[in-house]
């Protein structure tokens, strides 16, 4: 299934290729601030969504006529690995890796979605740089989760572009610029993606491919991403995971656009402003 | 005032020395997930409260007899500074200082209340410091917010103790633990606190003196930080500001008390487990 946000906060299921606007069966607010109603259809998603498709207010809609947001905008934490590939290590002439350093965070409002573009700030001289990234959606509450259990907590997949403005100052900073996060275009529920630890992720700058990585390269692998993040902070549902880029980053300008694609989970285009 | 949340996210208010439950006259929901109860009533404060004391469902309380919980449970971003303090910098030997790099985060997660004990991970040949913090809440959406508005944007004040594992890996993911963000034991509404930039903030360990220090010492002064982080994201009302520590950190360990107390604002005493 793809779960997605459309029109406002309102919120669409695919399923077998057919796509329902859900938000009237599901009760939804969309009025409520902040807006969470995501992450609380996460925690409970089974339930909530059991037969919603029958539902009498359960609406059909052409995807090609709605206009996707974030699909995730308000999660308890963006948490993010550094350096979880070893050719990116090399080509950043990076001290850290994911495996000694463990995680970062970027800011919730960093987040932004399929039809949004990146915004880029002023900073003269200064080099801005997209990174291709596998995006990873919890799905349950976990405390010290074990490799062998990791998947059991995961809820989805998702692109996820990690913009990143080089400079001396804190990484989180210059990761925490608003539109800083393109993440979607929807979550694709995990029992869609056979083999999320041989994934392949790709990234294009106006057509020219500039990343092009597999999964199976990360340094710390998707089980023991949940395992070093759990040992530190209870995970919540709705909670993304950044895994890391591979190497081929480089610099985005206005005027660019920007394609993400990962195997089994989905593709987007952003424009950058 | 103060704003507090107590005996299960309960929400409460203190006026001129009384203090009352408002949870009913608000028509707080306790069962919604996620906990964002306190971070939509202070998008509204002033709207939900008016008169609030007067609603035939508000009831009088003893602050003796209820269990205070933390504020703000699941906040937009806990935004924290680095080396705020020129001493704290010499003592850290540090790079960084808080007018060159800007900010970083803290999980949400970390955020604990003035009834929970810090709980220390176990890491052998580790020190695990305390840190003396005014933490300020944001009351207003914005971005690229001046020094002079700066603030219009503050809804009030409180104690943190930003509590740091020691060591080489990642300082977010150090300072991310579970219960490493106690913040309380309330929140003071801004107009309470004459001067914020010039408090007198101190923490002791089992009533021995370990820090005291005052915010007219700060690198990066309050509407600075505000400016600096709302010129990268957008703040949201609830958003948590960590002001960085002074001179004086130090280990704590299992069975110690740390007390936090800050000029206006507040005081409270957490247990270490």
């Amino acid at each position: 299934m793809h779960l997605f946000r459309f029109d406002g906060g309102r919120i669409g299921l695919t399923i077998d290729g057919a796509s329902y606007d859900i938000t009237e069966p599901l009760g939804i607010d969309l009025g409520a601030w902040p807006p969470v109603q995501m992450v609380a259809l996460i925690a409970d998603f089974e339930k909530r969504t059991q037969g919603i498709t029958r539902h009498p207010r359960c609406r059909q809609i052409d995807m090609a006529r709605v206009r996707l947001e974030v699909a995730i905008e308000w999660p308890n934490k963006l948490i993010a690995f550094p350096v979880n590939y070893v050719k990116h290590g090399e080509e950043m002439k990076s001290k850290s890796r994911a495996d000694l350093s463990g995680f970062f965070l970027k800011a919730n409002s960093s987040l932004s979605g399929p039809s949004d573009p990146i915004v880029l700030p002023e900073y003269p001289g200064r080099e801005i740089h997209h990174e291709c990234e596998l995006g990873i959606v919890i799905g349950k509450k976990g405390r010290n989760v074990s490799r062998e259990q990791a998947f059991e907590y995961i809820f989805g997949y998702a692109c996820l572009i990690d913009v990143s403005l080089r400079g001396p100052e804190e990484r989180v900073m210059r990761k925490s610029f608003d539109s800083f996060t393109p993440f979607g275009p929807w979550i694709t529920t995990a029992d869609e993606v056979p083999g999320p630890g041989s994934l392949q992720a790709k990234l294009w700058v106006n057509d020219e491919l500039r990343q092009n990585a597999n999964t199976r390269d990360l340094i710390v692998d998707i089980p023991g991403m949940i395992e070093v993040s759990s040992k530190v902070a209870t995970l919540f549902p709705g909670d993304i995971i950044a895994t890391g880029t591979p190497e081929g980053v480089g610099p985005i300008k206005r005027g660019d656009r920007v394609r993400i694609a990962i195997e089994h989970v989905g593709e987007m285009t952003v424009q950058v402003k």
